[in-house]
C-alpha cells in the first residue's frame, strides 16, 4: 500500500464542478489501494478577492492580519473538497494548519515550515479516511496564523510528503507537466518526462511558474519524488527526481524567461572599496531582492554599476539609489524597465564546455544585444531588451533542444 | 478603567465602508479609556453564500466540514476589522476560536461553549491592543472547529464578557434596541429602556429575533449586563439586566409573534397510557423540536392530539406521524401550516392575576379564534390563524402596552 500526497491548485478547485471532479480523482487513487493525503489551494481568484478587500481597508495591510484573512481561502476549499469526497460515500476529513500543527517561523506572508505533527493525519489514514489539508498556511509557535507565499501550497504538499514519508508527491495543475519552455511562445516546446531537482530549482528561479522554488528545495532535501501532472487528464506528467547519470547527456533541459525585472545603472561611480556595500545596504534594508549585478571598471578610475530588481520594487529602489548616488558622487542614474531575462538550464552543462559561447553566438546571429550575463554551474542567464525576448526564447529552444544541443 | 465587550452583527460589518465605521466606534470606546474586546459576525450574506456552496456539493453536507467552511466567514471579518483598526493607528489583534481556545462540546452546528482561555486576550489588552474575536466559532477538545448556530456571535460575546468579567456586553445591531413589538407591524411599538433576563429569554423564544436565546441564558447565569444598541447611532439602546422591584409594575413588556410553526393534529386517538410517548418518540429521535402540545379528552374514549413544529421540520414530522397514526388506530391526521403564535411577555404577570383572561377577551372581541394556548409564569402564547396574526399583535400591543395594562 502506497502513501500518496496529491496537491490541487486553485484552477483545479476553481468551481463546484471542478471540486467534484477532484473528489472523483482522489477517490480513484484511494480505490487503487493507496492511502491518500490531499493538499489544496484556495479556489482560483479567491486569494486576489481577499487581498483586494484588505487593500480597500488599508493601503499597506498589517501582515499578521492579512495572513489570517488569506488563510480563510484554503479553509473554504479544503472543507468543500472534504464535503465532496464524503458525498461520494468515502470517509474524509479536513485539517487546517493549526490542527495538524504545520509549525512555521514568524515571517508572515513568506513563512517557512519548521515541523509538522503527523499524529492526527496518521490516525485518520489508519481509520480509512482520505485526509484533506489546507495548503499555504501554518501557525507559528504562538498559534498565530502564517502563510507561505504565492505557490505555497506546493511547499505544503512536499513538506507533508516528507513528514509522512510518502511514496510520491503529485502536483496537479492546469498544464501537463514541466515543459522545455513556454508553449505559448514556442509551439515546439515539449513536456519533459523527468527533470532533476537542481534543474527544476534553476528553472523556477529563472521564470518557470509551475512549482514554487522552495517546494523543490524541500523535495531535494528530503528526496521526495515529485510528479507534476494535469488535473484534467490521466496522462503521465513530469517527474522531478534526483539527478542520475543519464541526465548528463542532455545539455539543456529548458529555456526560461522572466519579464518581471527592471534594470538600474549608476553611472561613473568613483571606483573605491566599500562602494557596493554603500549602494546595496539601503536596498537590502528595504527588503528589496537584487537579482543580477554587474560592475565594469573603466580607465578613468570610475565604474558603471548595473543591477536588476523586480518591477514591483523598481520605483522604491530608484528612490533609494538616488539618495546614495549623490552621496557617492555618481554622475547619474540610468533606468530601464523594458528588459527581460532569458535563461538556459541543464545539468549537462557541468560536463560540457562551450555552452555559454554557443548561446552568445546564437543570440548575436539574431542581432540580439546582451546587456547582462549571469551564470551558475547548470544555468546561463542573459538580460536583453524586452521586445527581443520571445525571439530569443525561440532560437535558443531551437538550437539547444530541438536540435538536441550539438556544440 | 472599564472592560467593554462589543459585538457587531453581519449587517454592521457588511461592507468595507461599514467595517471602517465600526473601527472608528471601537477606537472611540478605547479613547474613552476602556479596554475593548470586539466580537464580530461574518459579513452580511457570507454565511448564506458559503452554505449555498456546500449545498451545491452535497444535499446534506457533513456537519463537521460545514462548520469548518462557515467558520471562515468570521475569520474574514475579524481580520478585516483588525486591519481597519490598525489602519487608524491603534494596535489591534484578531483571535480565532482555536487561538483563545473557545472550547465547546462536539455538537456541530449548535455547539455550546464550555470554557474560554482568556490568557492571550488579557496579555493583548495589557499591551494596549484592541482585541477582535471571531464570533460564532469554537473548537472541541480535539481541535475540531465547531459553530454555535445562527446568532451564535451573541453567545460568543456574552461568554467572552463572562470569562473576562467585563463591565458590559454591548450588542450592536441594525435596530435601536429591544422593542415592545415589531415596529414593522405596529407603528406604535417603542424601544424598551430595560428588560429582565427572564423576559428577554421568553421574548427570544417566542419570536423576537434581536438576541440568540442562549446568549441571554448565559448572560443571566453570569449576571452579565447586556446593552442592545444600534451600530448606526450613538443613542442608548435597551439594557438586559437582572429583574428589580420596579419592573413588577409593568404587566406586559412585549408582544411577540412567530410565523415559523405549523400544526399537526391526530384525530380520535384511543385514549390510553403511553400514547404520547408512542407519538413523540420517533419525532424526538429525528431531532425535531416540538413546541406546543394540547390534548382534549372526549367522551367516546378517544382524544384529539395537536402539536406544533417548525415549518422546516413540518413535512418530515407528518411522514413520521402517519406511520404512528395507523399503528395506534387514530382516525386520521389534520395538518395546518397557516398558523401563527402570538405571545405576551412580562414579569408583572407573576404578581397580577387576570392577564390571560384579558388577552382572551381582547382577541374574542376582534373575532380572532384561539386554536392553542400555552403559558409560563411570565408569558402567554396563543396559536391563531396566520392571516389574523398582524391584527392580533396590534390589538394586544394597544391594550397591554399603549394603555399600560389596566386589567
Amino acid at each position: 500500500m502506497a502513501l500518496v500526497v496529491q496537491k490541487y491548485g486553485g484552477t483545479s478547485v476553481g468551481t463546484v464542478e471542478r471540486i467534484k471532479n477532484v473528489a472523483k480523482k482522489v477517490m480513484a487513487a484511494k480505490q487503487r489501494g493507496n492511502e491518500v493525503v490531499v493538499v489544496v489551494s484556495a479556489m482560483a481568484g479567491e486569494t486576489n478577492r481577499l487581498l483586494a478587500l484588505a487593500q480597500q481597508i488599508s493601503e499597506l495591510p498589517d501582515e499578521r492580519e492579512r495572513d489570517v484573512l488569506l488563510a480563510s481561502g484554503e479553509q473554504v476549499s479544503s472543507s468543500l473538497l472534504s464535503l465532496a469526497i464524503k458525498d461520494l460515500g468515502q470517509p474524509a476529513r479536513s485539517f487546517l494548519g493549526h490542527q495538524v500543527r504545520i509549525e512555521t517561523d514568524k515571517a508572515y506572508g513568506k513563512a517557512r515550515i519548521k515541523s509538522i505533527d503527523s499524529t492526527r493525519i496518521k490516525r485518520a489514514l489508519k481509520a480509512g479516511e482520505i485526509v484533506v489539508v489546507a495548503g499555504f498556511q501554518g501557525v507559528d509557535e504562538e498559534d498565530n496564523i502564517t502563510t507561505l507565499g504565492r505557490g505555497g501550497s506546493d511547499t505544503s504538499a512536499v513538506a507533508m510528503a516528507a513528514a509522512l514519508q510518502a511514496n510520491v508527491c503529485e502536483i496537479y495543475t492546469d498544464v501537463e507537466g514541466v515543459f522545455t519552455t513556454d508553449p505559448g511562445i514556442c509551439p515546439k516546446a515539449r513536456k519533459l518526462d523527468r527533470i532533476s531537482y537542481e534543474e527544476m530549482i534553476e528553472m523556477a528561479s529563472t521564470g518557470a511558474k509551475v512549482l514554487q522554488i522552495r517546494s523543490v528545495e524541500l523535495a531535494k532535501n528530503f528526496a521526495v519524488p515529485v510528479h507534476v501532472r494535469s488535473s484534467f487528464s490521466e496522462a503521465e506528467g513530469t517527474w522531478v527526481i534526483e539527478e542520475d547519470k543519464s541526465m548528463d547527456s542532455v545539455l539543456v533541459s529548458g529555456v526560461t524567461y522572466d519579464k518581471d525585472e527592471a534594470k538600474i545603472t549608476l553611472l561613473k561611480v568613483p571606483d573605491r572599496p566599500g562602494l557596493a556595500a554603500q549602494i546595496f545596504s539601503p536596498i537590502a534594508e528595504a527588503h528589496i531582492v537584487v537579482d543580477m549585478i554587474i560592475q565594469n571598471a573603466s580607465e578613468d578610475g570610475t565604474t558603471d554599476l548595473t543591477f536588476t530588481v523586480s518591477k514591483a520594487d523598481y520605483k522604491k529602489a530608484i528612490s533609494l539609489v538616488e539618495k546614495t548616488a549623490s552621496a557617492i558622487q555618481a554622475k547619474g542614474i540610468k533606468v530601464d524597465p523594458n528588459i527581460a531575462k532569458v535563461s538556459i538550464v541543464g545539468v549537462g552543462m557541468r560536463t560540457h564546455a562551450g555552452v555559454a559561447a554557443k548561446m552568445f553566438r546564437v543570440l548575436a546571429r539574431e542581432g540580439i544585444n546582451i546587456e547582462m550575463i549571469s551564470t551558475s554551474e547548470i544555468k546561463i542567464s542573459v538580460v536583453i531588451g524586452e521586445k527581443q525576448m520571445e525571439r530569443a526564447v525561440r532560437v535558443l529552444h531551437e538550437e539547444f533542444i530541438e536540435k538536441q544541443g550539438n556544440l
